[in-house]
């Protein structure tokens, strides 16, 4: 089971100011406007590139950061008296070490980072967490501070999985946790009942036009319906970089030709939940929280 | 270790004549070459659609099959005297079921065929192998025609991986070898010691593409080099479907950016050999054989 610490208001008090650091996608708009609404409202450090140009971060306070930045984080955050820090948003682009300038505060960190950048996505963030944490920052997740973000169990919208889509449900599962635990992605697509794309760092956007394109071109012949599957990775950091689906989501697997998507409840986030459940009904796609996985995740 | 039965010349005596049912690629061609230098030409099926038009297999007795009419193969090798079959080259389309029209001698095949459909590439070549050895032939891997297409250990071609490349050989390993005992792909792509790009059924030359543009949109920004891994998969029916590569694989692999290319010895065949290392030497890129798994092959 994850630990979910489904503890709202954990940014409580006159002394708390939460910092977004801002990937791309939805999720640090969300998260902003959450913290708008509970009088909290957030600065936001947007990594230049990556964030949405319509996702309404330029309303709040915020500044842009370059990725090759990232080591003058820690004295961005403590000018703006930060106290918690989420980091929301997928970050495409990899940084340029060689154009990277550590400060001495940063210099013990240097092996740790070298090993991190080398082990998959999820130690980069680990390292992330655990230089911040040592600075004095609270690191949170998203849930932490939007609780209802987290994927739950059970049907969501008014379709449901055929029975026929249930074999295609298991194998996007199986496939979808096999290349978790190699900390390579996070979904997978299966169509009659075998997994038939596997989501590399390309990303899921990109990965189901990919099963558009086998579609469309007969690669798939005699393949009706299909399924998205997302899951956590085994012993995965729930403060970061969850699994998330959205509206986009599902207009992207209904253009792939898919009957539905299937995410696991607790290790995966929703977004716009309300407009991706009508998004789903209208186009006719079920989406549905799976148990979570037996695997013990990390913190 | 696999069986790798290199034994040449099983096709031997007057009585014995070769089929070859095509499918994409250089395959199917460098067997039909290997078959007329050996004074036994071969009959070829071309598979409607899925034959490179610059195969040279017109030139042999041929005829055109649509994919639909499989089950006619049995009648159609036993016209042409067939012995021994051979399946060559990749066929990327699946039957349309409903217009397939199986007949009689077939229909005990149909509940087998419908399980193989649904059970994965490695299943349904199975199936196949099944009801031809059923029917008489004798089913032979190319390598049984061509023995020296098997790949073999150690370093082709004059460039050797650096140190650096060996995470790279070993991730992209461990991840080939992951998705192929899920019966998904055969290859993945490591780069800076992590697997980023996972083979499903779009194909090797697909996936090269995708690493391509992510190299392009600076998705890999400060990782050089970077290697292509294909394996067998564990218990992979040897006669089928064997992972390959050749000239067409390096020039794919050097659009991407990657410094080399590895795959399992015993378990991949290559395709123009002197061709490959020419152009593999040419651009700079590695290709080495790894010792075979530990896994059993199937037979």
């Amino acid at each position: 089971m994850p630990r979910t610490e489904t503890s709202s208001g954990l940014v409580h008090g006159a002394d708390s100011r939460v910092g977004i650091i801002a990937g791309g996608g939805a999720l640090p708009g969300t998260i902003a406007q959450s913290l708008k609404k509970q009088a909290s409202p957030p600065y936001i450090l947007m990594v230049e590139g990556e964030t949405d140009p319509d996702s309404g971060l330029e309303d709040y306070d915020h500044e842009v950061m370059v990725l090759e930045d990232a080591p003058s984080l820690v004295g961005r955050l403590r000018r703006q008296n930060i106290t918690h820090v989420v980091m929301a948003g997928e970050i495409k682009r990899r940084p340029r070490l060689a154009a990277m300038r550590p400060g001495f505060g940063m210099l013990r960190y240097v092996p740790a980072l070298l090993r991190a950048l080398s082990s998959g996505d999820d130690g980069l963030l680990r390292f992330v967490v655990t230089w911040l944490e040592d600075n004095g920052f609270k690191v949170v997740g998203a849930h932490q501070i939007v609780p209802d973000l987290l994927a739950m169990q059970g049907q969501y919208g008014k379709i449901a999985p055929q029975k026929a889509d249930w074999p295609d449900i298991e194998a996007g599962r199986i496939a979808a946790e096999a290349i978790g635990a190699l900390d390579i992605g996070q979904g997978a697509v299966a169509i009659g009942g075998r997994a038939i794309a596997l989501e590399g760092i390309e990303g899921t956007d990109a990965m189901l036009v990919r099963v558009k394109d086998l579609r469309d071109h007969g690669r798939l012949a005699g393949k009706r319906r299909g399924v998205l599957v997302k899951c956590s990775k085994p012993g995965q950091e729930l403060r970061t970089d969850l699994p998330s689906i959205g509206p986009r989501t599902i207009d992207a697997a209904h253009a792939a030709g898919l009957a539905g998507i299937a995410v696991e409840a607790g290790g995966s986030l929703v977004l716009n939940g309300p407009e991706m459940i009508a998004r789903a009904d209208a186009l006719g796609l079920f989406v549905i929280g799976l148990p979570p996985g037996e695997v013990e995740h990390g913190q």
